[in-house]
């Protein structure tokens, strides 16, 4: 078995897609988590409703918006 | 009784479908879990509204979208 | 008195209808439950707006979603 | 004072209205509770938009649904 | 400084107004209520939209529900 | 670093801005808050869709209403 | 790793954009934060839908609105 936080562990400084809740979505490199998945993000693009709307070189996800991050 | 979580954990490297709120779902491979349902599914084809959308090799999903799992 | 949680454990085993958030709902056989009413049913036909949609061997439901469970 | 369980306490066994978010009700005999103000309720008649939609012999109903519970 | 708990103790036996989310309010007596701010009221007439719908002798109200408790 | 609860500490007395979820809006004074951010003004209007709706002399505002709180 | 909170930490007394639920944001020099995400923010401007709508030279901001914090 791979636990959920361990997986987000694994994939540390990879690319990641996060897709949040309301439809919004961020692509970046994953730089950090806690177990509430709130997450800091490097290099990211912020989509609303799969258009880019902004990048910024960081960025503090607060973890009850997501639904789901795919490295 | 079979303890809801104890169920998860039979259904490791099984067939799951997890419908998510907000008409979204993931069919995948159940890799890990943990108390509060995070999840992490490999293999995995995002539905919207019951329509392909997204395929991912591994995604960890925030147990709190989480509506049902069945193996 | 009855506890709510004793109540569920009375009805393992049994036919059970279980109302959700959101218009859905189950019908199906009780095998478990835990403190978070976390349920997993057996058997279970899922019901939207009333209408039969799937029919699911097993399932685990996460509580959070119930409204309530009805022997 | 009145605690607000200890209202509860004091109407178990006695016929109670209890609202629920979303629209829906359910008329019936309070049988339990617990400090999640998860109820077990008796004869119950569910109400949506204050019309009769079924009657239940026994249902527990999820604490986080519930507005009030007037005996 | 004043505690909120500590207001809501200073309103007991007194006339409040209880502004609920999505519309809903209780004028009535505060007879008790709890660290989540559940509350009991007396002599309450249930509000929807500014307009009198129901008197009950006496209801619990679940705290998540509370906007605000003016005395 | 100013902790977002002596921030408040600081504000007791003055007059402050209170946004709430839900179009909704409290100008008042400041009496008392507690670590969920519940709160108690003084002297406070209450602002629907930015309109005077209401004055109050006292009002416990529950926490998990509060957008931001301005000095 | 960064972790989330270490990543606030480092943010301190620069300028952050702050997303917010429901539309929301607001511009300022982050002044504090706490374990909720609760935030202290000065010279700050709020934006609803990406047009200014207020300025404030403090604000605390309830950690539940906040979607992320970019400095």
């Amino acid at each position: 078995m791979i636990k959920p936080l361990e997986m987000l562990n694994q994939s540390l400084k990879k690319a990641v897609l996060v897709e949040l809740k309301a439809g919004r979505a961020f692509r970046g490199t994953l730089e950090g988590y806690d177990p509430h998945m709130n997450l800091v993000l490097r290099d990211a693009e912020e989509l609303v409703d799969r258009e880019s709307v902004r990048k910024v070189d960081l960025t503090v996800v607060r973890g009850d918006n997501v639904v789901y991050v795919s490295p």
